[in-house]
């Protein structure tokens, strides 16, 4: 079976510039992996012509799919439509259901006046396929030049996201796809190199259709098996045998065995125990509590969160004692574990986390440089507490603290 | 003068099946961008020989300088130093400046054994230039071949940033760079299509260096101007007068007139006018909280949230009426302004900003579907509140309605 190959191409100056941070293209390699189509290259250019044909020629080279993000929008940038009316040789004609789509979303949905160039939005190539856009003005449009497809979506997430799957499921038909699978553990308290020598003769022995890798991120190690065949059950259970070796290896590390947040490990646990949680923050300033609640279902066991960024909120909402925060300090061990108490109380929760730290990049001194922080969870009969030293910038820092505090969290659920 | 250009080549499977957004490579951009050099492509391959060796002999025919970021961690899948030690016709030896760093890292700040892979990050190939890593144990690597120059950064953006900064001084002694300026204005309330057709003939008028960008991102749209010269004073007076005559042009949508997160477009006007401010969440979960105190120096204005994702939490903590919740519901103006007056008394604010809503997938009912929000901003003097109706995924949807309360107190404060 042929292995069906295809490029992402990005286009905007806004990310040549780094003025936007390309998600789509993971989020679309993603979706492509899944259904047997691999990524071979992303590549992103500029609202200029010239480095968009290139762009085009050079990728039709290698892949057979070649997926198109940007550069549909109405304003004078945006000048992928034209170019690509060019490249394929067609001519503009307006597609009447996207038509009556630009008429809807300005009637009914922004109640804003539609002006011309709005409409010109439902004008396509007449030598395409419209892939309709229902979650915008821009319609998609599916080329085909010498035995390639050429897809040209929106660069904006939401939009580009509701027309993938009906890309996909057309790629789907167009081709017979190998077997890709995935299993990811996640992992935390351990460095990448430590793991690797640990499972190194795992990794050694590995057959040769199924790969290894490491991705670390904030302090945990995602450890990725990907198996590829042309049979989907006898992959699937090659890869099952794989993951449960590796599993077994690396027990004492696991978060997760599979690729969650670890909002989402930590709310797993909690609706299987049935306890619920509240956070106390302080330097992490309801990130904890953002974390928890971006999953779907979390008020089941998140009741709430008190989030004290100065002295005064914690005396008053968290009874923490102003002896302690005058002669200890805010960042003490005194502190989160007083913060756990008063959460526990206040918000009437089984279960507390609570942080205190300096994030930076001012406040620190030289007993509690920048990045210190105290993290603790408890319940009405345990508080568990703990100092770490982080020496990254705010924005890590925080990250780093909420994840290490839901990773505390985890262990203290699960009682390790 | 020539225009110089470069590529960034960002190395990793990870990037390939979409289980790592690249960030680096906005961040880069935006770093070659202020020093004078242009962004001209950005290339994702896999940790694959012939793809990463074809995206070195493709980008050094588009560009003069070429950074290529990861694929230098310690385990077998990590190929890139192999690679360019070969490409450029060197041989490993071992960095002492490197190994005393590799050393240092583990003993004094990881505090974790030291294995054999580890000492392999010290070598580099002879030919280069090492770029010492303060952040991590990979060493950068800088080459230079007729006449262009490649630099090769490991891929964890903390360390890469770390080093970029040596990077950027030593390729702005290597080249006569033009002058590249930038002004941003945030704008909030008005379509990008309405804004482009508003400032129309603006925009026609511009002169030839002076370039206007769109880019819309969650319900607001930012301008930027690039303008670009040999001279840095004539640029920027140019720059500054077109900026201003846009300025007055959408006077009344603007946010912010520098490129800020709109969590520091309010934090700045609530130092200016010396008034502290709380956070009433319960659908935001604590991501406007998080947003405020994103901010260094947020703890000046910003003293609490308090995050009431149960109705009883509402009730015992910011004093919501029990029938209020029973018989109009959580998410209802009522609520809304009532958390208001319980956040500034609890929390003892001159401001506070609530919100309740359905943020979905679940929970949505005939009259009040899924991203049905209410808002509610106030003093002891005055509430303003707003009905809102969001229809994206729980992610864009907490994104969205913490964006528009954040312009929704940044428009109280400044009367607006």
């Amino acid at each position: 079976m042929a292995k069906i190959s295809a490029s992402i191409i990005t286009i905007g100056d806004e990310l040549l510039i780094g003025q936007v941070v390309d998600t789509n293209s993971a989020w679309m390699a993603q979706e492509l992996n899944k259904t047997g189509i691999w990524v071979k290259r992303r590549v992103a250019v500029g609202d200029d012509w010239n480095s968009i044909w290139q762009a085009l020629d050079e990728e039709s080279r290698e892949s057979q799919v070649i997926l198109i993000t940007g550069g549909l929008g109405p304003t004078a940038d945006d000048i992928t439509k034209d170019l690509l009316c060019k490249y394929f040789d067609g001519k503009l004609v307006v597609d009447e259901a996207a038509l009556a789509n630009v008429r809807h979303i300005f009637e009914r949905i922004l109640k804003r006046p539609m002006i011309e160039r709005n409409l010109k939005q439902a004008e396509v190539p007449d030598v395409c396929t419209v892939i309709q856009n229902k979650r915008g003005t821009a319609p998609g449009m599916w080329f085909e030049k010498n035995e390639k497809i050429f897809v040209s979506m929106p660069g904006v997430p939401y939009e580009m996201k509701g027309m993938m799957e009906e890309v996909i499921g057309r790629l789907a038909t167009r081709f017979v796809l190998p077997y890709i699978a995935h299993r990811t553990l996640l992992t935390a308290g351990v460095g990448e190199s430590f793991l690797a020598e640990h499972i190194l003769e795992y990794e050694n022995a590995l057959p040769e259709n199924v790969r290894l890798a490491y991705l670390p991120n904030y302090g945990m190690v995602r450890l990725r098996l990907t198996a590829t065949g042309n049979e989907k059950d006898a992959t699937d259970s090659l890869l099952e045998e794989k993951f449960n070796e590796l599993k077994q290896m690396v027990s004492e590390w696991i978060v997760a065995d599979t690729d969650i947040p670890i909002g989402q490990a930590v709310g797993n646990l909690l609706k299987k125990t049935g306890k619920t949680v509240s956070t106390a923050e302080s330097c992490t300033g309801g990130y904890i509590a953002h974390l928890i609640t971006s999953i779907q279902g979390s008020s089941n066991y998140f009741k709430g969160s008190i989030v004290s960024y100065s002295n005064e909120t914690k005396v008053n909402l968290l009874h923490v004692n102003e002896t302690t925060l005058a002669t200890i300090g805010a960042v003490s061990e005194e502190t989160v574990r007083q913060m756990i108490q008063g959460a526990l109380i206040v918000l009437r929760t089984d279960l507390a986390v609570a942080t205190s730290g300096i994030m930076g990049p001012d406040g620190g001194s030289e007993d509690k440089p920048v990045g210190t922080v105290w993290i603790a969870v408890g319940d009405r009969s345990k508080i568990v507490s703990r100092k770490f030293y982080f020496r990254f910038n705010r924005e890590r820092n925080i990250e780093l603290t909420a994840t290490n505090a839901l990773n505390m969290l985890r262990q203290f659920i699960a009682g390790t």
